[in-house]
Parts: C-alpha cells; sequence; structure tokens
C-alpha cells in the first residue's frame, strides 16, 4: 500500500508512521471542508488575474460548472486515502489536463492557482490547534497531493496541446494547398464587388440604407473566419484589418455625410475610399505572395533545405543516433570573402557562387544526408550514419573541388571562391544545438587559421 | 519590495513579518548549501526513472552539466533574496524551459523531481533545532519560490513545445508535398537496386564479401532517416521495418551459408528473399497510398471538410465569438432511415443520396460557413456570425428543400429522403465541444419526436 504513494512522488508521506498519517488526515480533511468555498475563490482569482482565461470566465455557466467542480476536486484529492490506489483519480487528472489543452486554459494558470491555495490551505492547517507534527504531515501531505495532481494534468495537457498545434498546422497548410490563385482572385473579385456596391448605392435615393460595411461583406467574413488561420501572424493581414478598420469607422460615415452635401466633398471622400480600397487590394497581393516562399521546404536559388526545418530534423536525427547508437557528423561550410565577391562582381556572381556551392556539396553527399542554407553564405550539412573522419574526407572533397573550379560569371568572367568548412561529429548530447555549436567553433577556427581549410571541432582536438 | 514577491505568487511570504524573514532565509540557506549534492541527486534520480530521459543522461557531458546547472540553479533559487525582485531571475527559468522544449525533457518529470526535492528539503529543515516558526517559513518560502520557478519554465516549455509541433507538422507535410509518386518510384528502385546487388553477388567469387544489409542500402537510409519523418505512425511503415530487419537477420545469413551448400538449399533462401522484397514493395505502395486520403482537407465524396479538422475550427470561431461577441450557430444534420436506404438501394443509392444532401446544405450556406463530415450520414455546420434564429431559419429551408428533392439513382429510380437537423446558438461557453453535444441533443430531439425535423436545443426550449 505505501508503495502507491510513494511511487505517485508522496515521498514524505511514506516516510510518516501510521498512527500520525491518520492525525493528520484527520485534520487535513477538517480544514478542507471547512474552508473549500474560500479555496475555490482563490484558485478562480489566479484565473482572473489572466487576460485570456477571464474573457470566458464571465460565462454563467463557467461560473457555475468551474466553481462545482473545483469544490470537488479539492475534497476528492484532499480528503481522500492517499494509501488506497490512484487509478480512478489519475484517470480524473487525465481528463482535466485534456479539456484545459481543448479549451487552452494554459499550465502555468493552473500552477498559479494551485500555489495559492497551496499557502492559504497551509497558513489555515497552521492556525489549528493540533500537535505540531500532526500539522507539518497534514501540510507536507496536502502539498504533495496538490503537486501530484498538477503533474497528472500536465503530462495530458502537454500531449493535447501538442496534438492540436500539430493539427492546426495541418490545417493551415492543407487550406493553402488548395488552389491559392484562385483564392486570391476570388477575394480580390468580393473586394472590388463590396466597393461597387457602395459606389451603386450612392446613385440611389437620398433616403435610402446607408452603406454595408466592409467588415460585413463577403470579404470581410472571409478575412475574420478564414484568413486568420491561414495566414497566422502575417504582417500584412494586420494591415488589412487596419485598412478595413479604417475604412468602417471614418469612411463610410464621412460619405453618408457627403453625400447630402454633394459636390467637392463627396468626390474628396470617394478619392479616399478608392485609395483605401486600392491599399486593401495590394495588401492582399502582398499576403498571398507572402505564403508562397515560407512554405517552401527549400530554398528557391540554392535548393538547400529551409533553415526553418533545422530543429525538426536535427532533433530527430540526434535521438535516433542515441537511441541506436549510429554516428552523425555536421558540417558547416562557409564561402571566403563572400562579400568581396558581392562588392566586386555584383550579387548576380554573388548569388551563381551560392548556387554552384550548394550543388558542389550536393553531388558530395547522398540522398539521405541534409542540406541546409543555414545564413547568407554558410550552408549546414547533416550526415547521417558517418563517423567524424568519414566526414571530414567529405568536406575535404567538397573543399578542393570548390577550388579547383572555376566559376562562370553572368557576365563572362570566371572566378575562383573558396570555402573553410567545421566539422563536428556527434558524441550523445542530446542538444543539437551543442552539435551545431561545436560545428560553428570549428568553422571559427578555420578561418582564423588562413581560411580554404576544414578544421574538426576542439572538443575532439583537445582529446 | 514586497509586491515583487506577492506578484510572483509567494503569498505565505508575503504575510510574514520581516524579522522571521531574514530568520528563515539564513535556515533555508543554510540546509541547501549542506545537503545541495544530495538535493541535486534527487532531480537526477528522478530523471533517471523516466525511460525516453535516461536514454540521454548516461552521456557524460550531460552527467557533469545537468549537475552543476542543477547545482547552481538550487543555490540561485533558494539562498536569492526574494523580495530583491526577480526579472534576470524570471529569464533564466524560461531559458531552461526553452531548453527542456529543444531537448524533449517532458515538464512533468521536471515536476516531479521537484517535488522530491521539496519533500527532502522539507525534512531537513524539520530536523533543524531552530524556533519552530522559522522553520515553517522557510520550508514554506522553499515550496511557493520552487512553484515558482516551475511555473515559469512550464510556461516557455509549452510555447516551445508547441512551436516546434507546429514546424514538425509543416515540415512533414511539406515533405509530402513535393512529388509522392517520383519518390515513390525512387524507393521502389532503391529496393530493387539492392536486390539486384544482392544476385549479383551471388555469382562472384566464393570468397567475396557477404551481401550488403538491406538496412545499409540507400534503401534502408531512407526508411530511417526519412520515411519515419514523413509517414509517421503508419502501421505499413512498421511493417517494413520488420520485413527489412526480418531479411537482415535471418534471410542474409543463410544466403551466405547456402551459397556454400548450392542446388536446392540456394534456391529455397532465394525464394523466400524474393516473398520478402515482393512484401516491402507491396507496404510500400500502400505506405504513400495511405496519406494521399489522410492529407486531405476534405471528404472526397461528399467535398465537406475533414473531420479532423473540426477542433481547429470550432475552437478558433468559440474564441472569435466569444472575443467579439459575434453569434455563432451549429446544425447538426442526420439523414432519416439512412441503413435502409442502403439497404434496400445499395451503397451507391447511399452514396449518392449523400451526395446530394451536401449540396443542398452548401448550395444553403455561405462560403465563410464550415460544413463538415461528421460521421457516415451525418454533417456537421458552423454558421458563422448567425443568430441561432437564422440559424433555424436555414436548416428548415435545407429541411424542404431535400424533401421535395426526388434523388436520381445510379440504376434509373428515383426516391425521396429526409433529413433532421438539430440546431444550437453558441451562448459564451468556451469549449466548442459543449456546443456540439447541444446540437447532438437538439438532433436526438429531432429524431424521437418522428424525424424529418428541425429542433432547438433544450437548453434554449428550457428558457
Amino acid at each position: 500500500m505505501t508503495n502507491t504513494s510513494q511511487q505517485i512522488g508522496l515521498s514524505f508521506w511514506a516516510k510518516t508512521d501510521l498512527a500520525t498519517r491518520a492525525e493528520a488526515r484527520r485534520l487535513l480533511s477538517a480544514v478542507v471542508e471547512e474552508g473549500a468555498d474560500d479555496f475555490v475563490g482563490l484558485f478562480y482569482n489566479a484565473f482572473l488575474a489572466d487576460d485570456e482565461a477571464s474573457t470566458f470566465l464571465s460565462h454563467s455557466v463557467v461560473h457555475e460548472r468551474l466553481g462545482k467542480s473545483l469544490r470537488g476536486w479539492l475534497i476528492e484529492l484532499l480528503c481522500a486515502d492517499p494509501d488506497a490506489g490512484f487509478e480512478a483519480f489519475d484517470e480524473r487528472q487525465k481528463q482535466i489536463g485534456e479539456i484545459h489543452a481543448r479549451i487552452k486554459i494554459p499550465i502555468h494558470l493552473v500552477m498559479a492557482g494551485s500555489s495559492l491555495l497551496k499557502s492559504e490551505v497551509s497558513a489555515r492547517l497552521l492556525e489549528k490547534d493540533a500537535d505540531r507534527n500532526t500539522v507539518i504531515v497534514a501540510l507536507m501531505l496536502m502539498s504533495e497531493l496538490v503537486d501530484y495532481a498538477i503533474r497528472q494534468m500536465s503530462q495530458a495537457y502537454v500531449v493535447g496541446t501538442t496534438r492540436r498545434a500539430q493539427v492546426d498546422e495541418a490545417y493551415r497548410l492543407v487550406s493553402l494547398g488548395q488552389d491559392v490563385s484562385l483564392e486570391r482572385e476570388s477575394q480580390r473579385a468580393a473586394l472590388m464587388e463590396w466597393g461597387q456596391s457602395v459606389l451603386f448605392g450612392l446613385f440611389g435615393n437620398a433616403g435610402s440604407a446607408p452603406p454595408e460595411p466592409i467588415s460585413q461583406s463577403a470579404f470581410g467574413l472571409w478575412l475574420r473566419h478564414r484568413a486568420g488561420m491561414m495566414f497566422q501572424g502575417a504582417s500584412s493581414l494586420e494591415g488589412i484589418e487596419d485598412a478595413v478598420q479604417q475604412v468602417d469607422r471614418v469612411l463610410l460615415p464621412k460619405i453618408d455625410e457627403a453625400r447630402a452635401e454633394g459636390g467637392d466633398r463627396l468626390q474628396d471622400v470617394l478619392r479616399r475610399l478608392q485609395a483605401s480600397i486600392e491599399e486593401i487590394k495590394y495588401l492582399l497581393n502582398d499576403l498571398f505572395q507572402s505564403v508562397a516562399g515560407m512554405e517552401n521546404a527549400r530554398d528557391p536559388m540554392t535548393k538547400a533545405l529551409n533553415r526553418r526545418f533545422l530543429p525538426s530534423i536535427l532533433s530527430r536525427e540526434v535521438a535516433l543516433a542515441n537511441s541506436s547508437g549510429s554516428s552523425l557528423t555536421l558540417l558547416m561550410i562557409d564561402v571566403d570573402h563572400f562579400k568581396q565577391i558581392n562588392d566586386k562582381w555584383g550579387h548576380l556572381a554573388g548569388d551563381t557562387v551560392l548556387r554552384q556551392i550548394a550543388e558542389v556539396i550536393m553531388d558530395n553527399v547522398r540522398p539521405c544526408d541534409f542540406v541546409f542554407r543555414y545564413g547568407g553564405e554558410e550552408f549546414l550539412v547533416a550526415l547521417v550514419e558517418t563517423p567524424e573522419g568519414a566526414g571530414v574526407d567529405i568536406a575535404e572533397r567538397v573543399r578542393r573541388q570548390f577550388m579547383e573550379h572555376k566559376l562562370q560569371l553572368p557576365d563572362g568572367d570566371a572566378i575562383t571562391a573558396t570555402v573553410s568548412i567545421g566539422v563536428a561529429g556527434h558524441r550523445g548530447h542530446p542538444d543539437y544545438a551543442y552539435l551545431i555549436d561545436l560545428a560553428d567553433k570549428a568553422l571559427y577556427r578555420a578561418k582564423t587559421l588562413g581560411r580554404n581549410r576544414v578544421e574538426i571541432d576542439s572538443a575532439v582536438a583537445a582529446e
């Protein structure tokens, strides 16, 4: 039986004798039952302190339900027998964590609430006129039980939140994967349609209905219910939203006034409306263009992998190497004096150099290796199942080939460029950032030692 | 100053007088400095109890670094002055949370470690021959500080883990979005190439090298380093991995033996090898086919949205409705006696009915609304910015149109089918599952009240 409470992390409790346990449980139950409503209030206040969470707390159903379920949770957790097994209880905590993930109650808020709760229950326990040792054991039991419950909840919350993030992203990409050009044209048309309806309205009777706000048009609805998800966080999206607000709040009311006056005043407002529509059209185009590049797996110029996917790939490869005991080597490759090439021959020459270095690299690695565009003139190569020594050989081959190879520039000139390469073999460290750092330092050494050379990471050099 | 400690949740501490604070801090510092190594060991043990985390803990760099940084963290956290401001400290906890997200140390493990730590530090404090009140205040301070740090860490951990899940999913989809047929053919070719090289090897000298394991071939490398990410969790992927292991561990060693014997024995082993290659080829085809459907936003037959995206869309719409105060109404639509239609006219007739109901629904809603295929013969419609009353009108229109409409079956027959519809308007509850449940109950009522009718959710009916 003691095993159960120890397994779930009640380590203080597990070391307490049975007589004190019984006393402590009685004391804790009394305090919890007495103060349950106050404790629920504390938890609630922690939620209210958060802007996001407080918006839905105002809902009466939530208030009532949350209050009830918090109370039930508290009593079930703190008045139950911790030595009687926890399976059903475990299940409950996980369900709560899943619900929190679904309705987006952040885990740190739940933790803040539980911290307040622990402090308050502790204070009440200490006020009790009971044996000092019993009070301490009751306090520790309470604290260990709350921590245990929050731990179970957090685990389920993280699983649920992660799954959600994946599906959200999948939906976003799948939406974008539909016919994007068609979508862009449809929305442009919807925008023009709204503009037209405003203008036609102006030629109607003076007493006719005021123009429909753009935010209520098909375009406005699309903006709120589709674009927000598809173009999450894009700056042109914010621009469009601002322009739409500006039209509805400032221009449309002016049109109505100017219409009565007519003449120059109306002309002026209409010119401003036209400018706003043009601006939205421009931003809309921008918005659709911005995703075209973002969603590419590869850099369009060099065909190397997008750096954005580096964490996904490297953390998987490092974990794979650790679990299967296979090797993994990184090459960090940088074009020497790239700035001078750019300055002297122009950026078209620079692009040529970059394209060719990417080609040389890809010709020297297998399809299962990963070549990333890491920075402007930097490439990162992950050689899977390749020991450091073999990695050095490949790096040397790349360096030599590039040096021996005259680069044809667009204007007919031919130049030679060189590369410096840092090599780092994975030796078990679970953080891929650590391995990148080693390769980076090795590259730095190659640079300071005169460029056009291959250096191994210093961790190995020091061995 | 007291404000700072209260803001970060040291609520017990904030209620303590200054003289006791000073005493308690001295006591806590002494205990922490004395026992720091033991406490670090406890934390470490909590990590070791987890299979995944323990695999990389064996690494010596980690062991040494983690030990050092845990010690530093403990002392910085528990020996610092909690009334002196927490900005730099906050930053540190966030960084730790980000690192945990990157190297995938689950937050519940960190919480388990911190719980053990709190119990042990408490036990040591209680052993001290100090004033009882001082001991209690020191214990509470320690507990509140640890909770605070874990809370900061968790917040950063969840943000980091969520971002990672998004990028992982994006990479997976973007990889799949490349030319999948080309990829499939390349890998089929790589598999065949390996098989061929084994056979050619058999005609070489008896003393020549044994055949290359399939797991080491280009196909094997692709399987480990590409397919794992692209086809995460697909059952045919496991099948292929099993078959590959079987070939390398069982068949290849037999080939080498049989080669010396020759004759029937060799024939037999080669027949088995051929069968294995065929099996892998079959599973590979299956693997590529399985993703074709999964990644669709829409059900191919009815063109309604894939149910998989329901959480992404509805939680966003519910949040939008709550923050902007706009309305949202769900319709749950079910074809009456669908099973009988299927039984009597065959499943092609059933499909026709489903396609037509989807068409009728989509003709009656705007492009900004969402129509999901919810179950076999069930559709869920989310009408954005639509009050419940307007939702009922739309539901009635759909019901009537469908009833008045003769359905042409593939074999020339014409039948009439009806639908039952449950309507539920959003009234602020943050959990979209609650709203679906209301619509579901309304549908159930429509069914029990005789079908071919529209019912509103009972929450409103009761008002």
